[in-house]
């Protein structure tokens, strides 16, 4: 009666095969009939295997009619594939088998299931995707890493991933499938690095702070002021390590454009450890935006302390006489410290709000490089000003040497003015000229001489135009 | 002289054929086209419909051609419909029509349809997409429900439907449409049971502390103290419920590990009553974290009330002569408090933000349970031990039992608590490892045969391992 | 040996070319890929350009099988398309390039590469896409422009933007292409309004607010008082400006409510000014969000500022004396005060988190209504009520008028009051059950005749029903 499937290509082709009805084979299976496949499942129990559209055939029948037979089926039952080795002659398998922990079992599953069957070309991948994904069609922009010993396999498993929206990388030969198989089982790999400069930065600075105020008190005036470590250390720490981070994250931009003008070009690659950074940024950003956000939770608690309202009644009490002047300077370096504070975690949010996948997805590059780039240096040069105020009046002083250190607001303001000062530099319009001329592809000729000539080629493009 | 779109399936196939050129007629045209179908439209007005592709036909014309019809059209507009019946006749009609409200008509417009051209197959569906979802491509993973008398025409319109990315459920008959056409009628209806539960702990407990707080004071001490009503009180309740909230968020993932535990299978369904908490935990989790989120503000406001600022000055004044000391235990007690509050605070905002739909896709499956869960279950952890600091001095004391009811923070604590009993007892070895073992398929071979056997099954597990 | 390609439609038709090899070639390369297109890449040095699927050819060679180029290269090396222009005769070019700045160039882009090519049909288009949006899939629901002479070239490209899951607007021919170069050029173009509602609404009021405040009190007391720029007055400006936005962002919708009233029919278009006002409502709405905040954390900080611990300090020392009575009144007035500010900043909040793109996407079109509207008039209620309370005590006082000027606390309850009272006159039921009638399509026979004729109407309705 109705021939509205004819107008959608599934027809002509041969259709994929899954091995497994289970929340991966059934997810798996329905968006490949989404992309425009017909599909036949192959099941232990072909007639009670929960809802399948058009039902599920035996596995022997379901392998009969296609050449790409994707198992998703755990490796504890791939014994039956062993069975059926002869029916499987020629066929590409597709492994997306994962482990629960690495090294569970001395080979990788794909290699497993290759000495199993051995007629067949065993493709490892897909396994980085979740039934989740693959249901709520969250595959574009996700990568597929592809490795088998068969280049024509692997073409045609590459062809299927393609049309899912996925991006294919090829890693080489099926020995590759142990790294494929341990990808699934890290947990944020890009936040390695930023939670372990947090948390580097954290330690040093509390002991730092720890030493100069509750030490330091103890040892010279004999006062116990411990209770301390739980709040108002913390409430040091926080912006100080948070402000650091920021730095952290818009450090390597610079180093990169100094490195670009350097070399003269950009078509060479930055090296590993600048790229490892700059891959990470975001994660270093929002981690920033973290302790920011812990500051001001700490900040805004302050008054509620027993410690400082303690504070403020005693001095009351003990001022009695002592005539109370207001101090209109005091007053107006307070307040500028805190509105500094307040519009510097403004936009500190405004970055973070940005950097959320579906808003971002709304900006277009130039807005998304202006927010990124133009707001994120403003944010970084209001939040090192809000440090500056802090000491403008404190530096001078012996006191704050405790014990000859300096204080932690003065470290954690080191960074962030190089980045500041690279950065000023960087829009000087003779640099600016010649980075944005390189950054469009533009290459010096005498490129990679060093650093005489990226000068004398700033003062070239100057002259030129 | 071009014919780039002959790379691209389109024709060959007959075209499907929109009923209506408004909002949604135009946007499931333009999708369809984006799926590579040909559309042909049928309009009242062919040459004054706006801005469509192609231009559209007459009624009768563009039913020639397709054998799948979308009805785009308001009920009220369904006469034409019926004139027109004999070119309909064999055909699939899709009624894509929603009312205003519930019961404004007899029947289900589907119904209605199939009575106007009984010689057509009416199928019921896709009447809860938005033309704004349609025209944003936000189908992905979305349900279409389907109902309707002939199968043949089911499974034609259900093809169409997975090419949209739809996940097809069929509802039977078409004697369900008044049901399918109910549904977009529904304001969050996974809310409900969460709103409810929010509601009636935040009345009871409100209630709780009405009489304890300011009705006690009334009574036995004759002060009226009822301004609290406003904040006071509700920092006591939003606390309290958020929560309970969180820990009814974990507590049907512990009992549901308990009931695999004890069946010794995880192939058995739930009871219904878990399945349908188990669906709501998200909308709890953000109740709570709502919750949480005013209690925070609550605490931020506090030393600028007037009772507070009052209490602070009157506090001094009668205590001129009385030697103040600073108590270290008071400051490490209540700094504590605060930083556990804080910290609890900060991870369910984490918690909440993977759980926006856009960052919980970046997330692999094992991020997003280690989020979900570890973190989760940490967050619950640490509230919880916020909440125990706050009533440690107190709960010896007999003062604090007011007409011999304990304080709210105490009935609080007793869920969480229980939560946390039972996660820790999960989390023994011997329990965790036969739990994984259940959820990788493995099932006890005299399942469900009660407790004892689910002990002595952990104790097996063990020695074998 | 695998012939799973076989089952997607990409033989038979002709393939498509993309000159160029860079971020943008290849994005776009692999997205027609992935909608089922075969794709051949032309490179100029087609051994050595990176990391493409099946590899490169030279321009001439790829161009030979292909009827549509997308032309992915910058400007600048437009060059080599003019020597090989005999192998495009009769080929569609698709520009894709765009340029630094505006007017670089004194011809656009695609009028350039028609002149170099004047046997080729040059279309103008596609250029707002970014090869990151390309790679990650976000084209859905986005728009694409195009431009051309020649309509057959436009139709082919068209199909292959719908294809992509773009929806096409034409913009006529090929003169229009510096319009559509400088798209991408636009920052925020749709904030531009909004932002200078803001800044307007800011500079007015803390104009208005600084000679009532500071001033007045140099001039008058000869007291300065200028420290409270930074915070006090910010404080009172932020509250103000965020309400005004907030009604800004409701009033169009009231008024194009009264206009269709007016009109008695939901067809005809609303006045330029009020679509251009109702296009950017989120926007206004999320200023309004955003000095809300600031507001926020400003009355946070308040406790911790100096002058305010002074002024409490200071108030003590001075009141040693002078009994200090409790006043419930004001507690009550202060405490409800705080509350209605709390709501308010919560829903504020809700409403921003529903305009997230991916919170929006998981709701129902009747649920995005319910929060935008009837959630959104409910916080403007609560915001309004919040500044009402503000100044219950103070509006009958001479003290208020300062040099015969009103508050500004009293300005910004002006827009808001009347938002809220033409509201509550839409929701009077004769009047909602004729606006509800006239959305649905139904239209008055007396047309447009005038107010008298809507009030008649209104009654009319009333008596029907």
């Amino acid at each position: 009666m109705c021939a509205a499937g004819a107008a959608v290509p599934q027809s002509g082709g041969e259709p994929l095969c899954v091995f497994g009805t289970g929340d991966l084979g059934r997810s798996l299976g329905q968006r490949l009939l989404q992309c425009g496949y017909s599909v036949v499942y192959g099941s232990r129990r072909p007639d009670s295997c929960g809802p399948i559209p058009l039902g599920a055939l035996s596995h022997a029948d379901a392998a009969l009619s296609a050449s790409l037979i994707f198992i998703c089926v755990h490796r504890d039952h791939y014994g039956f594939l062993q069975n059926m080795a002869p029916h499987l002659e020629g066929k590409v398998l597709i492994d997306l088998s994962n482990n629960l922990k690495k090294g569970m079992f001395p080979d990788a599953n794909a290699e497993y299931l290759q000495r199993l069957v051995p007629g067949a070309a065993v493709v490892k991948g897909l396994n980085t995707l979740s039934a989740w994904a693959l249901q709520n069609g969250l595959l574009a922009g996700k990568q597929a890493f592809l490795c088998g010993d068969s280049a024509e396999a692997k073409q045609a498993v590459s062809q299927v991933c393609t049309r899912l929206g996925l991006s294919v990388l090829d890693k080489g030969s099926l020995s590759a499938s142990r790294e494929l198989e341990d990808f699934p089982l890290q947990l944020f790999p890009q936040w390695r690095l930023p939670l372990s400069i947090a948390l580097g930065l954290t330690a040093f600075f509390y002991f730092h702070l720890l030493i100069r105020d509750v030490i330091y008190a103890y040892v010279e005036n004999g006062k116990d002021i411990s209770y301390r470590i739980m709040i108002s250390l913390a409430n040091k720490v926080f912006p100080i390590v948070s402000l650091v981070m920021l730095s952290l994250c818009y450090l390597p931009g610079v180093i990169a454009a100094f490195i670009q003008l350097y070399r003269g070009t950009k078509y060479r690659r930055f090296p590993d450890w600048l790229d490892r950074w700059m891959l990470c940024r975001k994660q270093i950003g929002l981690l920033a935006l973290g302790f920011a956000f812990l500051h001001a939770i700490y900040t805004f608690i302050i008054p509620i302390r027993y410690a400082v309202r303690h504070k403020l009644i005693s001095r009351m009490k003990n001022n009695k006489t002592t005539p109370f002047y207001f101090d209109n300077t005091e007053a107006w370096g307070t307040d500028s410290f805190y509105v500094l504070g307040i519009l510097g975690f403004f936009l500190y949010v405004l970055l973070g709000l940005t950097s959320l996948p579906s808003v971002g997805a709304t900006l277009s590059w130039r807005e998304f490089n202006f927010i990124q780039s133009k707001l994120g240096h403003i944010t970084l040069f209001i939040c090192t000003a809000h440090g500056y105020i802090y000491g403008w009046n404190k530096f001078l002083k012996r006191s704050t040497y405790k014990w000859y250190t300096p204080p932690g607001y003065m470290l954690c303001l080191i960074v962030p003015s190089i980045v500041l000062v690279l950065k000023v530099i960087l829009l000087l319009p003779c640099v600016d000229r010649t980075l944005t001329r390189i950054r469009q592809g533009w290459e010096r000729a005498w490129v990679s001489k060093g650093f005489i000539y990226s000068l004398l080629d700033i003062v070239t493009n100057q002259q030129l135009t």
